[in-house]
């Protein structure tokens, strides 16, 4: 199973269409995505105790329907911290899209990104919809498009898709995203549409998200900050034709690794392009005694101001990395601990049993001047892992978030 | 009571001394603290569970004899991720001050701030210790010199004093202190020593100490991560002749009144002393239901980095106040929030009941653009209350971390 070409798109039966609607200045700033059927949906929102209005609204239809069948989306405004106001906006929007696409308003989902604590503007957004309503379309451009029109500071689009087989038919998934992070460690809002013409259960569809968000958008940070709006939304058409799946199984596992492959595609995707970013940082913590343990450790040391700053400067602080270990609440043996820096430059073994290797520092600069760097740190106590993503933390970072609403 | 011009040698028989031993290139690193006698002591470290050695050093000083008569300090290494050579590094350097100050290695305290993984170099520390026992004064000039060698990134010095009265007796408390933060939000390390002739029993002086720092070091932020030295030491020497304090009353009042002024102080001159900082930034929860709750709050909302650059920005995008509340962990009703900014420039409030009042943003930047910033915010539960001091984030604090080692 590979990684290939496409998005939101790829799936048998999903149309999609992007436009600039006068949210942001000439930049794309409204999508809908649509599927010729209606889907099992599944769902994964924000934990922040403040959620943004298109959030309660998706949320409700996840847990009272778990079907859908379109999606609108915009970015620019939040529609979070908006009061009773937002929650009409939300009720207008998918009243507008249920006219102009002929479904249940029930059967609309919506999502929003940007600036909190403004408005929509509504009369845009209807607008908008009967527009792309009428340009919906299932070509990758389409995709692209729509991938294109959720982004706010992302500097890339970011969209995937991969085929396998399920009883011998041939299935498809894809995905696209914007942002980064998601449930604890994130930036201004997570974005994840993803569609698959596989026939799923609702509950399988949504134990197979959960779990897999776990291992993907749940392991990056870009600044520790949890949006009002994270969104995950997966949607089943069914039309690869296989036979629905409504309990673990030989298909079950299949489908969890194709959609394992797309969210950690994505999420690492995410936090190479986390704003103001010029290095992917990954971390893998080894030799830990659970899972637990591994996850708390590795994401400690990502969300870590003065290691993703020393791996801006390409210097490696490595006391920085036992530091955010030290308080991540995890208990380890620091005497125990290796530490060794990776990327294409090659590789350095930097600290051995918690202290200095000795290590050259010419080398050490060498590899933390890559693009893509990692972090392996065995602490030599089981044979548990995990692996986050993070990014480093620049100048870019500070003008794009002092200058945001600019 | 009030703050006035003073440190470390303010009260009486206290000694200090600061020098340049060229661990730092041209600018002071080492410096010596000394009382006329023998002193209790109370102290509190970091909670990192990676210490540095002259923390797992001072702890036990603390924990086992509880007083001490000297310090001797140095900035530019930090011997935490030393190993047993960082730890014999120590005993070593206590035994040349015991040697140089004629008294036992078992009362002088250790303190260390600088780059993690590096040993000391012991030669320097301990020629250092000669020439600063010979030069020790009890002028403001020792005070200042010694507040200057503790400096890292600071850009200013931070010492303040108190004079007060227990029982007739004029007492007097002065202290020191380097760097942000302690216990859990901080950056690379706090040290604090504080001095005073009162006449204090070591428990009622651990009591006090810990109170204290609960509402002043552990109520600042730069940038959320802790240290492995945090050192905060208290010395009571007796010599105001003062009636020992042994228990709670009116003394043991009077006295955690002076030292919550003393370290409330130096808090707040240490988040606006921030690396990289322009601007102090105060947040005060209050209508909260517990202590507990306010606090979480406020230091949830110092601690956002898209706080921190929003108040670089002179930005008042206070949707991301509102969902670093949200994300704190602590309960709320976002539609009873009222935000209101002030500062020298005046006052604004932002928003009311969870949402935008349409405030003036001219208004707002213009307050917002100021060195010294306050965000009131009223959850309207209850009535306690709580504040917390961070700073913002800037292109500096980049410059400043990701070149740090060079």
């Amino acid at each position: 199973m590979n990684i290939m070409e496409g998005g939101v798109t790829s799936a048998q039966g999903f149309k999609a269409a992007g436009i600039c609607v006068g949210i942001k200045k000439e930049r794309k700033d409204m999508a809908m995505l649509y599927s010729e059927v209606p889907c099992t949906l599944a769902g994964t929102f924000t934990s922040n105790l403040v959620k943004a209005s298109p959030v309660l609204w998706d949320r409700d239809i996840v847990r009272q329907y778990g079907t859908a069948q379109a999606c609108v989306m915009n970015s620019g405004v939040a529609n979070a911290c908006t009061g009773t106001q937002g929650d009409e906006y939300c009720r207008q929007s998918a009243e507008a899209a249920a006219e102009a696409l002929g479904v249940s308003s029930n059967m609309v989902l919506l999502a929003s990104t940007g600036v909190i604590g403004m408005q929509i503007p509504i009369d845009k957004i209807c607008a908008g919809i009967r527009t792309l309503s009428g340009m919906l379309s299932d070509s990758p451009q389409a995709g692209c498009d729509a991938a294109e029109a959720i982004m706010t500071t992302d500097t890339v689009r970011k969209e995937a898709a991969v085929t396998f087989e399920l009883g011998g038919k041939k299935v498809t998934l894809g995905g696209m995203t914007k942002g980064a992070g998601m449930i604890h460690p994130q930036m201004g809002t997570m974005l994840c549409f993803l569609t698959t013409d596989a026939a799923i259960s609702h509950e399988m569809a949504q134990k197979a998200l959960l779990s897999c968000v776990q291992d993907s958008f749940n392991m990056i940070s870009v600044d520790g900050d949890q949006s009002t709006n994270d969104t995950c939304l997966l949607l089943a058409n069914g039309l690869a034709g296989n036979e629905m799946i409504t309990e673990e199984g030989k298909d079950y596992e299949t489908f969890c690794e194709a959609l394992a492959l797309i969210t950690k595609n994505l999420a690492r995707r995410m936090a190479a392009d986390g704003e103001g970013a010029h290095a992917l940082f990954e971390v893998t913590v080894e030799g830990a005694s659970s899972r637990e343990q591994a996850v708390r450790l590795a994401k400690s040391v990502i969300e870590s101001s003065l290691v993703k700053t020393a791996i801006a400067g390409h210097d490696a602080n490595w006391g920085r990395i036992i530091c955010a270990m030290g308080y991540s609440g995890a208990e380890f043996d620091q005497q125990k601990v290796d530490l060794t820096f990776r990327s294409r430059a090659g590789e350095v073994l930097i600290a051995r049993n918690g202290v200095s290797t000795g290590y050259s520092e010419e080398l050490a600069t060498k590899i933390l001047s890559e693009d893509e760097i990692t972090a392996v740190i065995d602490i030599k106590e089981g044979s548990d892992s995990a692996t986050a993503w993070g990014c480093d933390l620049t100048h870019e970072y500070i003008t794009i978030n002092a200058d945001y609403r600019s």
